[in-house]
């Protein structure tokens, strides 16, 4: 009798959603990210997602009081959360303070709780819809300067905040740089979340053929910025397949890597762009 | 007394999107299209799309028997209708035959029966969903190596060709080189159609902040292939401004240029893509 040794590939993994309710009390805001956290391990995800701004109420008035340098008290609660939960963390964002400059930036931890990345939101938020919103993130931030992917044993991963979503090309580049996950946490608002959130998250996925998941914290009525809540999983189909509601909750998808290759084969893009006529590219790594 | 001179700009026109039902008979194709194009401009529409394959069944075993030279029956008709009419004519698409090639081709005509160009289908609809639909044009179509676009009074328009859809690098040329409206003639299937056939349109018009439109041709249940119909317009902030169900019948739209350089400056994507970090661009102008 032979033995044949038989290769497993992980097709297949949990991905966790953190829907924060994020408060002024950045204390609370640490606390309760770190046990949802360890909640979402609990129940065998193995990349968590926490929000956009998870540990201060997104405000460019809140950004300054809130600020931290890179390492500080809030990405060493995220360090500690990932090595004790066994899990890859892409930490949300925070507002950080460096040479005097204030960024949105996304830290991720391995299992290890080592950092593996930073991104800085890259397009600064400043819109203007007469009468429903007006927001200026440049007043007080100021941008990144470089796309952002990790390697994890499932597949690679590539990071976006929020209004960074709206710029096809950054999720056209990690997908041809092979990410198969796209990851945004945002706060869209009452305006352009019922309008755009989900329509956005669902063209990502199926252009590129890639899951997406956005994280987005709890809705509060009373913050000044009222964020729309709605944290979800789209598949390369472009199917939302977890989708949360208003309230602070953990959202869970089976990230299923078959199911994206099987999407590739039957209408396959991927291979019939033409290279000939166009072409999406990176025009620089720039440092930031 | 002094009078000032007062200069209007033209800031909105109607487009009519015309989903005829395709039969075998392309005599009675021609004759009904040319009768409903009259009726889209008696109802004042000064642009109007007609669907892909509007001369012929969509099928591979259809494009041999069907296909014509350019100038042929089809186009001269196509000519005719757009002079008598006094409308910028959209043909649909048609199979082309030229130099022992088959393509599938559409063309454009101005209010004076010229024609104004021809797009070849740049990508040709391979796909193969098990149990659901498999089809593969390039068993007898060649593709089209390059983009197309043509001015009118009104703005620029951009031209694609049903599966061109899927790739959203055209689009962001097109809106790159001042395009405002992007038509597509196309004939979704069952199987597509619902899936992806409206949210294309959608992300097509939000990330590029244009108006796009559809042409399908009507359902016919008992044709090899069934199209989806569902012919559609979309505003740049990605609504569904007007939709026609599956039967055959002209659905109308107001572009509104006003409505498009509102959207534009409310998000102004449009102004902060980071041209520094990553380009969208034509790599040649090919000819076919």
């Amino acid at each position: 009798v032979t033995r044949k040794s038989v290769v497993f590939c992980v097709a297949e993994f949990r991905l966790a959603v953190v829907q924060l309710q994020v408060t002024r009390v950045k204390a609370d805001n640490l606390s309760r990210a770190r046990r949802l956290v360890k909640e979402a391990a609990d129940e065998g995800s193995k990349v968590v997602l926490l929000p956009e701004c998870f540990n201060s109420p997104y405000g460019t008035s809140f950004f300054p009081t809130y600020a931290e340098r890179i390492p500080g008290e809030s990405t060493q609660m995220l360090s500690e959360a990932a090595k004790e939960s066994g899990v890859y963390l892409v930490g949300g964002s925070i507002p950080e303070e460096d040479g005097g400059k204030l960024y949105n930036s996304c830290v991720v931890f391995g299992p290890d709780g080592g950092m593996i990345l930073k991104h800085r939101k890259i397009h600064l938020f400043d819109i203007n819809i007469p009468g429903k919103i007006c927001f200026q993130e440049s007043e007080t931030l100021s941008p990144g300067n470089s796309l952002s992917m990790f390697d994890t044993p499932y597949c690679k991963v590539g990071v976006g905040i929020c209004y960074d979503m709206r710029f096809a090309e950054l999720a056209q580049l990690y997908s041809r740089s092979g990410c198969q996950l796209l990851v945004y946490p945002g706060a869209f608002n009452m305006t352009t979340g019922p309008a755009h959130w989900e329509l956005l998250q669902r063209a990502r996925a199926l252009d590129n053929q890639v899951f997406v998941a956005t994280a987005s914290p709890a809705r509060d009525e009373t913050a000044s910025y009222v964020a729309w809540g709605h944290s979800t999983v789209v598949n390369p189909w472009g199917e939302v397949i977890s989708k949360a509601g208003a309230e602070e909750t953990i959202i869970y998808a089976n990230i299923d890597l078959q199911h994206l290759a099987d999407v590739r084969q039957q209408i396959p893009i991927t291979s019939q762009r033409r290279s000939d006529l166009y072409s999406v590219a990176s025009v620089q790594a720039g440092s930031g």
